[in-house]
């Protein structure tokens, strides 16, 4: 962990997610994007198609936050209360949108269809929203600012939101140091995970800068199997990979030291 | 929603699913599993492996929650610290529990290895602990009652999550109505969601105790697709299945006025 990291929370929004429905592959997405680009996301939390839950969650993340970023909820149905929860959070007003307005006529326009009530709901944006065009479906999103913190609204749909995703990334590049992030894996046999424990230990206290895993994999003619990953993070690609292939060297060396074996460093 | 359900929280424990190495499909499956339990899930929160942050999301998840199931964060190395959050958040002292010692001591003598401290500290749980057995890896899992809610941890490995929350399921089963689920779907060509939009509130506002969702899945030759889904519960199959079916009869009935296509009901 690094601490003077910019914190990031990501907030998805959807009764979906919840029941299980829909796995929630964006916010894995954000978190790894996000994560490169110099943010400690601490926190990802699912909340249901509720105004109030959400504006309270949003609350909430203001309090710690540096960039909130919302995934979905954006849409024209009864159950798309994002926007309504950020501008009650924000105690801003809302509004129609003229820039969302116009970007929402000309999509129905080139359909030959028109701008029902439900359709101006999605220009509906609380006071100071910046547009972030939807590249890939109708729904716009939005960026706020309030004080210190950013926070982003994202559509749902997975090829929506990673569009528009690359719409805000110049607009919340400053806010961190980008980084540059390589994973370096081995696989290991015969050394238990617990007998590992103390050098992992030491080694996390030590590398500050790179998040080390073992993942047990079970086991194989009653030998344990499992994964030693590190991620590490560089100003290049070379420094991340230096760092992280220091500290699986150490790893190995104690696996063979304990008689296990092991298959290289691959690193991606 | 059905507000009279009792509310189930999730707290997914882990690094790795903050920074994006790892798709949190533990809180899914179990979102999917308690859903049909009768249980209304309202948060997953993700959550780093740090004592005091852990601890705070426990707090506040007890003040909701009848149901709290953690996941990650029970193994034997530094940062695993799922169980010593729950004691803090509990107020209650930590302790060897004599019966997870048996399991570790029976697991590691099975394959000729010590108990050494790392393996000790998986036995040692908050004071009150009901000892789940691991019956795919190493580290116990447990279960705690505190007023009227009870907090259930287990492991991070899917395959061990799984199992283990089979021995739970007899525990919990009481605390909600079991029900039947059934999610039907029908495919629509040549109808916008927003024109499905004003129906789809009214059904929702009608039908509570299913969960309605269209998800646009782009354009096929200028004409909009999508998928109208709808899970529906029931005392017994056959009643889910046939709420289900009168949802979705609506919708198509409405799809055929607006000349849009569809492809029937498939329920599964």
């Amino acid at each position: 962990m690094e601490p003077k990291l910019p914190e990031a929370w990501i907030l998805s929004i959807g009764n979906e997610l919840l029941i299980g429905r829909t796995v929630n592959t964006n916010a894995s997405w954000l978190g790894k994007r996000l994560t490169v680009m110099g943010f400690n996301v601490r926190r990802i939390v699912v909340v249901p198609d509720d105004i109030e839950e959400i504006a309270d969650e949003i609350r909430r993340a203001l309090g710690r936050a540096r960039l909130i970023v919302t995934t979905g909820g954006l849409g024209p149905t009864h159950d798309d209360v994002t926007l309504a929860a950020v501008g009650r959070a924000l105690g801003r007003e809302m509004e129609v949108n003229d820039e969302a307005l116009r970007m929402l006529k000309d999509h129905y326009d080139r359909r030959g269809l028109p701008l029902t009530e439900h359709r101006i709901k999605m220009a509906v944006m609380p006071q100071g929203a910046k547009i972030l065009k939807n590249s890939a479906g109708s729904a716009p999103g939005c960026l706020l600012r309030e004080g210190e913190t950013v926070i982003v609204s994202l559509p749902g749909v997975p090829r929506e939101m990673e569009a528009m995703f690359e719409e805000v990334v110049p607009l919340i590049r400053q806010m961190a140091p980008e980084r540059e992030a390589i994973e370096c894996a081995s696989r290991i046999r015969g050394v238990p995970e617990s007998t590992l424990a103390p050098l992992m230990e030491r080694l996390a206290k030590e590398r500050t800068s790179s998040y080390l895993k073992s993942h047990p994999l079970g086991f194989e003619q009653g030998v344990p199997v499992l994964d030693v990953k590190v991620l590490s993070f560089g100003a290049d690609r070379q420094e991340a990979e230096r760092e992280a292939r220091e500290i699986l060297t150490q790893v190995l060396k104690e696996v063979e030291t304990r008689g296990g074996q092991h298959f290289g460093i691959h690193c991606s």
